[in-house]
């Protein structure tokens, strides 16, 4: 995608060197960081420097790229084992992290000669970033078909490209209307507290690319759609259980209820992989609570432009900081993936599982 | 209330003083700020150093009341009409201040001995702030039969003591449910972004008066209700429609929404002179936009202590600030006043309307 007019992706490689977008340092400057080495990369990972299950996949494909390259014949299948350990640990539960890891050690494993596996093992790096971004852009390309000419488009939190490495779920439908389809959209961006993914991150993509949107803290969202001011919701997901129930950042629920008291179709677009086969239901997702300091404190850049913190709330109190929440399939119109748009239900689902195999 | 252990009124006259707690300056600092003249009072009311309708009204008599104070014998009427324009002037739509003022002003000029007239305009100015303080404790008892013991209650905004003269419309009937009925309760106290009157103000009154509470983001609230983790909603309105239609802070529509989709009583708390009987629904209610620097901004106390405000948003992004929503009728379970509990329609109002002549 685009950022101050030149393409980009969200992680890269140049070399041996993984080159990737710094979200933390977003949306107030604009810094590439480079990184040299396994530890610098589950830094990166664990500081939030790349964020989204999308783009830290392809990071950790790129990691394993790089420690083979790194490596020499004798400690090869041992330095990747290495690498796929500590780079797994670093979100237990990313399941495109483990799918590229895994992918890359078996190519390592099936090859006896090291110095043949590399190009094998770079390739499968390379494979996994471009099929990634080519989902997106097939997310893109079935959810355009549900924008019309004109249409007012709600969203929450970031699911456009920087939680990719290109292109997006949520935002790419949006992005393949206007820039494949020539569709005029205006684009309403959720806020997102506690951590603002949508005032800093999605306003940003949106502003990189041109297209018209505004920002509304999170308690306007409801009132616009009441007030027939939205037409059409697009989230992402954090993972979507059996039934197509689908859990995703905190308030995606109370979006989703709002949009279907007033008529108006609510999607969730996602990669085939967001499923879990394994997962029933949304009652067996588990909730996370993150820090309260999230919530008590709000981070940004004060007015000399320097990276500070207020609080805003009083000393001494405590706050409840959900993750995420369950929408449940009811609430869903679609499920838009790289392989169309089924129903979020359990029959819907089982299609899209077939599609995969 | 309490403060710190001690009672206190939102705004109350010392001598020809007017005092009043500092709401700018909340949760950081408790200040008393003390006002000796009309323009000081106008300059607070401006700057929301005093803020909800019923504090407003408050503080508009006991300015009256300090101008015929500082008044003399020959200028007294058209002291009094000066300080009414002018006070009327801070909140065009403020129904409570011009109800004490213009009772005041008739007090005024039905009295042709202006010397004689001072005490019943001092009269006249206390009363209206006891009638206010006990309107909302009578709110309180009413609403209070609502509360089981061990009730989690979800509110928005700031509908405490602090936007009346005591005990407030929302948080009343937790206060009376408490400290009379000796229940136990738990809040769950929405931020309310933009201008987060949640974590700011009532969660310090809450931590004030020792209710146990949390702070949530305001995404929060639909899902702990369709985790079953919330009985009973209670909040403010700044107006009621003849039909039941209820105009609060931004975010009560979405949160009235959730709380039918999952069984939950949704009650909206208020003195009767919030309905306007001249709006004859929730469409007829103009929809007030805010200045976009509060949602593209969060203001706040640094580390250091300083009040300082942070952006969490690109430059030149736009915002849209809505104040407030309309939430429809057939969300409200019920409207808690001085008078009872009835029913959010048209006959449910006309019955409260009957009661108040």
């Amino acid at each position: 995608m685009r950022v101050n007019g030149e393409n980009y992706r969200t992680v890269w490689m140049e070399g041996s060197t993984i080159r990737m977008i710094d979200q933390t340092a977003l949306p107030y400057n604009f810094k590439i960081v480079d990184i040299k080495n396994l530890d610098e990369l589950k830094n990166a990972i664990d500081n939030m420097i790349i964020r989204g299950a999308g783009a830290i996949g392809t990071a950790g494909g790129y990691g394993m790229v790089q420690a083979a390259m790194q490596s020499d014949d004798k400690s090869f299948l041992r330095d990747l084992e290495k690498a796929a350990r500590e780079l797994k640990n670093t979100r237990p539960t990313a399941k495109n992290l483990f799918a590229v890891i895994d992918g890359i050690l078996k190519i390592a494993k099936s090859e006896p000669d090291t110095k043949k596996a590399l190009p094998s093992v770079m390739g499968e790096g390379g494979r996994y970033a471009d099929m990634d971004a080519d989902a997106c852009r097939r997310i893109g390309g079935h959810g355009a078909a549900l924008i019309k000419d004109g249409a007012n488009i709600s969203t929450h939190c970031n699911a456009g490209w920087l939680a990719f490495t290109d292109w997006g779920s949520a935002l790419s439908p949006v992005y393949y209307a206007v820039k494949e389809e020539g569709k005029s959209v205006f684009v309403y961006v959720d806020e997102t507290r506690p951590r603002c993914q949508g005032s800093k991150l999605t306003a940003w993509e949106l502003l990189q690319e041109k297209i018209p949107h505004t920002i509304i803290a999170d308690n306007v969202a409801g009132a616009l759609m009441n007030r027939g001011k939205i037409d059409l919701v697009i989230v992402g997901a954090d993972r979507i259980a059996r039934n197509g129930d689908v859990a995703n950042k905190i308030g995606t629920y109370s979006s989703a209820v709002c949009a279907r008291e007033n008529g108006i179709p609510f999607y969730v677009a996602a990669p085939a992989m967001t499923i879990d086969p394994s997962c029933e239901s949304g009652d067996f997702i588990p909730i996370e609570e993150r820090s309260q300091d999230e919530t008590l404190y709000v981070s940004g850049i004060d007015d000399s432009g320097k990276m500070s913190r207020v609080r805003v709330s009083p000393e001494n109190c405590t706050a409840l900081n959900i993750g995420f929440d369950v929408t449940p399939a009811k609430y869903i119109t679609g499920i838009i993936t790289e392989h169309g748009i089924f129903p979020a239900s359990r029959e819907g689902i089982e299609i899209i599982l077939k599609a995969v195999k």
